[in-house]
């Protein structure tokens, strides 16, 4: 199952993910001036930085919306590099937030776990419950997973995930406990449900009642670097053991900007990569 | 600006909207078995019931997990289609229900109101706040515009957006007053803000509340036919002046299914949208 596979890998190559948040404005000065489609140089950047660090990376996160941005070419070199992440025996998290009654999660899960866009986990909203939630079971039972926003990393996301009820319990943790609630048909041996949960690393005060409202629950961490979390915050996160693992996405990809606009541009990515592993497991010892 | 647009052509056709949540077996015979590929397909089919009911909608919606579901060429169709309407002079709802993070949603705001993409209004999904809001209002001031969902018409709405907080306040109620806040630098001519919101003709107790909390906000109101709503509920939410567009999806584009599987099946979505009108026209007397 797919989140006994992803906590494996975290656990071998360390928990880290590489989010591939391409857009036209990261690509070094040599990928810019080719004679070549947008389509193919959005999937050069991805490939490139995809080979330099497949040995270090737990798993990807791609986001979709910066290939949608881009329209249809954008998307072929979105297809495209979901395949070459997944020929590659790597883990793919496809970063969609859709969320939508049944009839059309069915539609959405069709189209993000078969086919062009295939991956092997996705991201999802909970605004609308269960309903939202449930149209992907059928495809969790044959090794697909999920992760659900239960509290970001945005400034906003108190606006509403803040709010406390009647019994004083912030709307997170009543989302944590149903994510907690509804993965609990699809644990695995690592104890780690197939539905995860999304967490922003920029909250670590928070983290603590969200363990605890969702203890089968593996959480998708993003906020490292550019959003302005720390390593030091990822002590406590993972003093027990390995419950996520952390995604960054413009420290990797635009680590070269500056420093190097050649062919060579991914092995400052590269070089981020390790710089944010040692940063993370120096934590874990 | 695009709500102004939208409350003109819902007072001169009827508040109505068709939504093209178009699937393939939803298809009649004779499109099935035609030696065409499946973008051809999903085109035709919609471009067959747009030509049958453009001088009685007020807009179409166009639901794109329906199109996501069938990879590239799904999205092929999906990039056509829209086009098609706004060349047509008609006004189209992306329904997209998208919301992520300030840096992504500038991302999906050029996806999806520029290119191959580009629609007259969106859906957007709250849970991750103000931050997600946001990087659309560049293009609100050109005359784009947004639903945010608010109360939403399936069963597990109540997971979340019912969940009461400290003052007794519903959580679709705050996020109702949010929208309206946000939607206060965009008030058109016709008093309505060009952020609109979703909100389920299933939950028609709730919908006073709702218009005290959001004033200036225009309603995309899915749930009638298919999904149970009825005009009656209808009534009492138009008894001053119409405030939204009533979407109808599968009852209008299913209608033919049983009844004629030729190349006129488009116009028993006419005969079913030309019912529907009758019937909410007959509560606004």
């Amino acid at each position: 199952m797919i989140m006994d596979r992803l906590y494996k890998l975290s656990k071998e190559r360390g928990p880290l993910c590489v989010g591939l948040d391409t857009r036209t404005d990261y690509f070094p000065d040599y990928l810019s001036n080719e004679k070549i489609g947008l389509e193919e140089k959005l999937f050069t950047f991805n490939k490139k930085i995809i080979d330099e660090t497949i040995d270090l990376a737990a798993c990807y996160k791609v986001q979709i919306a910066c290939y949608e941005a881009y329209g249809l070419e954008g998307l072929k070199a979105y297809s495209r590099t979901l395949k070459y992440i997944r020929e590659n025996d790597a883990v793919v998290i496809a970063d969609i937030k859709r969320g939508d009654i049944s009839s059309t999660g069915e539609m959405y899960a069709k189209g993000h776990f078969e086919g062009d866009f295939e991956a092997d986990l996705i991201t999802l909203n909970p605004y609308m419950g269960v309903d939202s939630i449930s149209p992907y079971y059928e495809y969790m039972k044959k090794g697909k997973g999920a992760f659900v926003l239960l509290k970001t990393s945005n400034e906003s996301s108190k606006d509403f995930q803040d709010i406390k009820d009647a019994k004083d319990t912030d709307m997170y943790i009543n989302v944590a406990k149903k994510i907690d609630e509804w993965g609990s048909g699809f644990v695995g041996e690592s104890g780690y449900s197939m539905i995860g949960a999304v967490v922003g690393l920029t909250n670590p005060e928070d983290f603590g009642k969200i363990k605890k409202a969702s203890p089968n629950t593996f959480y998708l961490i993003p906020g490292y670097g550019a959003q302005g979390g720390s390593a030091e915050e990822i002590r406590e996160l993972f003093k027990d053991d390995i419950c996520g693992v952390i995604n960054s996405s413009r420290g990797i990809i635009k680590a070269h900007k500056g420093k190097c606009e050649t062919e060579d541009f991914a092995k400052e990515a590269r070089k981020a990569l390790i710089e944010m592993k040692e940063d993370i497991l120096s934590c874990l010892r």
